[in-house]
């Protein structure tokens, strides 16, 4: 009998996974590494998200396994579909007979949220999306466009914007800023702008995003210039859910690092969406159990009551 | 009798080199292929500047050249020594008996426009910097932080605009622009945001500094899109200058492709530079004669009457 479901969330940094019976039971987890595709390659991304969905699966059959649903960003490139076959195949190859299928990472990410038919999502991790669910499927998104086009308010963007008012503190243009004496202890270096240009074109453009937390420490401990690059990621976030014009009253789903936890960012988006369009904010527990839910609302129009807040609850 | 200077203009995308006497008579002309040690490797800026030097000298003895100058971007990086030394060495091989020196590219765009002794200087061609001269030198400047960072108002920043532009107008978040079509042709590809994701992120970042000329395009046919970009690379332009406190009266050199030629974005920096601060612009005519400006004036405090004006003005 095929009584459970797979849920992955093949994100940039890591992968998770979750194994659910049809009812919402949460019956095994695991994480892995990176799982993207398009950032770390097909080969790269089938190892992380095979491995993990083994892991997870433990010791149970891998026949008993109905569907297998990967929530991934960047979808729409090529990277999605080779990694579906790939996976296909590969699980094939461990005992799977079912089908494997891909769906965004903001879909999976509103459904880790709420089960709400009708919605919003705004994801901001490294990366930053808005999307608009309607009658179950996602319909509809603004951003998104990767580090060096867009993703506005997004971890990267928070960071460059790091780098950019320490590099505008040190030459003068820009006010002084803790941020700069905080990115030298981070990145190990002199607090001088040929150090730090050196060090931020050492790496892959996207390493930047580990320096949101350094903004949201010193917005929190009142640096006037970290509180604006707070303020400004918080403008840009609502102003890509502006453009899907929200209707009043549905849900928010707000995901991904720099929405979740403690986020001063959040609590910014949070007084804009409830005072121009009333939307109710939720957060997001766990995209690999949303990727799960949309597995299990795929196979069945409509789960037994409760599944959905036995998959997101635990 | 070594009578002979040689100054050289390597840039990213090619590097120029004039030789001239000592009183500014220009007696030799070459091209090469790029000549950016930061952008492009040791090997091959040597490569290109040597090889242009021993184009432009022709049957003239190497024993004859007092000084090579090399003007260069991002001279504090670890690749101007690099090449500096590389050089020293390469032309030893060929009979010169020289110093090699390297020096700001900024410095070079300045000397290539006035050899007034102080005055700023505004470069804008893929990347973007503001200077200050003083008593013959570059005491200051103001971004030129990269296309990651910074470069502000530059032909990369102007053609990223761009992309974000189209990609706005395609998800409904941005005005039309005639820009969508433009980038469309430009890069063959269809006027979709999968696409243009695709062939943006498909080359290296720095290719979007080949759309400012279609930015430029589009605002002389009336794009409204593509004219607020233009006024926006204007201002930040004038940023980058108002942070250096300009001093009125001053000469401004204009340098690079954004900046020079028939420029929308150089007509408003104009406008706004003789409100401001009453500064007298003045195009930088060649920087590689820049160059050679600074060799003699290094060897001689004051070289005779019409040297600058013969170096630059053939």
């Amino acid at each position: 009998m095929r009584d459970l479901v797979v849920g992955v969330d093949a994100g940039g940094t890591r992968t998770r996974v979750l194994v659910a019976s049809r009812r919402g039971d949460v019956l095994g987890r695991s994480d892995g590494g990176p799982g993207n595709p398009t950032a770390h390659g097909v080969p790269a991304a089938l190892e992380s998200v095979s491995t993990a969905i083994v892991k997870a699966l433990g010791d149970a059959d891998p026949g008993r396994v109905a569907r297998v649903l990967v929530a991934v960003a960047g979808i729409s490139g090529p990277g999605g579909p080779a990694l579906a076959d790939a996976l296909i195949e590969r699980l094939a190859g461990y005992g799977f007979r079912c089908p494997v299928q891909l769906r965004a990472d903001i879909a999976a990410a509103y459904a880790g949220g709420t089960d709400a038919d009708e919605g919003y999502v705004l994801v901001a991790g490294t990366g930053a999306v808005a999307g608009e669910v309607k009658a179950g499927e996602l319909t509809r998104f603004v951003d998104g466009n990767g580090w060096l086009l867009g993703d506005d308010g997004g971890g990267f963007w928070i960071g460059r914007q790091a780098v950019r008012a320490v590099l505008a503190a040190l030459d003068g243009s820009g006010e002084p800023t803790a941020l700069v004496d905080q990115l030298a202890r981070a990145w190990a270096i002199a607090p001088s702008r040929d150090a730090v240009l050196a060090a931020a074109y050492a790496e892959p453009p996207v390493h930047l995003s580990g320096l949101a937390p350094l903004v949201v420490a010193a917005h929190d401990h009142g640096d006037p210039v970290a509180s604006r690059i707070v303020a400004s990621a918080a403008e840009a976030l609502t102003r890509a859910l502006a453009a899907l014009a929200p209707r009043p009253g549905r849900p928010l789903v707000l995901a991904g690092g720099v929405l979740t936890g403690d986020s001063p960012v959040a609590a910014r988006v949070v007084e804009v969406v409830d005072a121009r369009w009333s939307l109710a904010p939720l957060p997001a527990r766990d995209t690999a159990a949303g990727a799960a839910w949309l597995a299990l609302s795929q196979m069945t129009p409509t789960p037994p009551a409760g599944t959905h807040a036995r998959l997101i609850d635990t």
